[in-house]
């Protein structure tokens, strides 16, 4: 597969469609150097996986039933949103388990949304069945190669920007968005995956030489729990030797608080497993190796603003 | 007052200390055009209040006694943050009606805050004795010369970036951050301020043809809440016949929501207040006018994070 070319013609493919995200530089998390931070959670729909969708729904030609996809997370959301601004239909099968907030959330896109009882595989099964008897098409979260082109425009449209690092940490579930990043850097940057211990399907397949069932579970899991890592990013992954270094749940979290507390960034557990290796030591920058951590989604759960404001009746600056 | 040379000293003066904040170009909330956001709640303390403190602290000797400010708002926290960056002391007085987020912050900081019972005269009073007392220095909120001149900083890094717009919106309390854009732009673009229907001193004063006292409450007046516009923005605003813009509480907090919503952006409601004109039609862009929009804080109540994550032990993507 031609990475750069595909990856460049999905980056002008998507370009009208998705935002630029902003980058910020800061000297922060009681680290000693500064970490560039790409603020991807802002995309639409709240990650990186509207890239994925977009190229795939631009490259492709969609049948008339439109779409389908069995997700109760981030890729679902995406989905969704692509659709509705693609003119397409969409039929999301969402676990109820899927919690709230992202039930409202691919609810608000006007997708046509089901909840199953019972987990992902009972959505996934009701999913598999509607593409049958309609020929709606489905998108791989992950594993396939204009999901992994789209999502490698993020690392395209970094480089555009300037992006000063000689390291790149990102966090990895099914490998979708890491394999982008294999896929558009080479070797010109040191990609470094980060895993919870909770979830580590790329760690696994890496040290068993093939992708590999895993337990999941986690405070990230309804982002990065993926139970088998793709076989596209692991070929990249394997090849490339890229090191996935593995993060407790509660790093995860004190990244997560660290990113409000200090710089008003919200961001899911799967935003912040990234910055969570470099909090807790887990990858060590060589003296003077640039690094930056990408931001990957910020959909919470519980809403942040789902209570009525606070009123204050005073005046003071 | 040479307000370009006072802010670009102010700009060299502070760089290292401050948050270079990202922009990102949005086409959401609704409308029909794209607008550029200023991301300066991301600024350290959240809000644009860090930079007007460095500003002062580093411009002027600081007494051996420190600082010591009245405030249970942004500004409190960005002196508190400042003095202990520089490693000066700082006595901060906090209203007891500030909330638990805004004195957690202050307190996280290190400051030495004595929480006030009362309201903010209270505070006020007390901080007013300990300057007598002890010859620590104060900090105007807005209405001084070094304050002004550091929150025009945030105008010049924005035209570094490439600000591509006529018309900026910006959100008015006591109009130090307005003053420094006035002082910045000076007739290259066109500033719009944008107040709560509940809090607008400066509409006030304009109207009047001098500062006048208005009575404060709404969403917003812990951040925006001044009595009385300060005389230097009122001076720069009165000379500019700079437009001023009202906008219910209701629009506040349907752009606060849509900020998040749409982009997970996540602001009190006074780094709302700019985009509520926009959404609700108070401020009308011409046919091809460019707009951006600032901003402006980012500690909103209650802390988004306190409740404990939501944990689930299952896989979907």
């Amino acid at each position: 597969m031609d990475w750069t070319t595909q990856i460049s013609g999905a980056h002008n493919r998507i370009a009208a469609h998705v935002v630029e995200t902003p980058t910020v530089s800061v000297q922060s998390f009681g680290l000693a150097f500064p970490v560039e931070l790409k603020l991807e959670h802002l995309q639409h729909a709240g990650s990186f996986k509207a890239r994925g969708a977009f190229n795939t729904l631009l490259s492709n030609p969609v049948p008339e039933a439109g779409l389908v996809a069995a997700s109760g997370g981030n890729h679902g959301a995406a989905v969704a949103f692509a659709a509705r601004a693609l003119g397409h239909n969409a039929k999301i099968y969402v676990p109820e388990i899927a919690g709230q907030t992202k039930i409202d959330l691919i609810r608000s896109t006007g997708a046509d949304l089901e909840v199953v009882p019972g987990a992902y595989a009972n959505a996934l099964e009701a999913a598999q069945d509607w593409e049958l008897q309609t020929g709606a098409m489905q998108i791989h979260a992950y594993d396939a190669p204009a999901t992994v082109a789209g999502q490698g425009t993020l690392f395209a449209e970094w480089e555009e920007q300037g992006l000063d690092a000689d390291t790149v940490l990102i966090a990895v579930g099914g490998g979708g968005l890491i394999g982008g990043a294999l896929g558009w850097f080479e070797n010109r940057r040191k990609v470094v995956a980060v895993e919870p211990a909770t979830s580590c399907a790329l760690k696994a397949a890496l040290m068993a030489g093939k992708p590999t069932n895993v337990d999941v579970s986690g405070i990230a899991a309804n982002a990065l729990g993926a139970r088998r890592i793709g076989d596209i990013c692991f070929d990249l992954a394997h090849n490339a030797r890229t090191p996935s270094v593995i993060v407790p749940d509660a790093a995860i979290e004190a990244a997560q608080h660290a990113l409000w507390r200090d710089h008003r960034l919200l961001v899911e557990p799967a935003g912040a497993t990234a910055l969570a290796a470099l909090m807790c030591g887990a990858y060590l920058p060589a003296r003077g190796e640039k690094v930056a951590v990408l931001l990957c989604g910020g959909n919470i759960d519980p809403e942040p603003l789902s209570d009525p404001a606070t009123q204050l009746d005073v005046s003071f600056t």
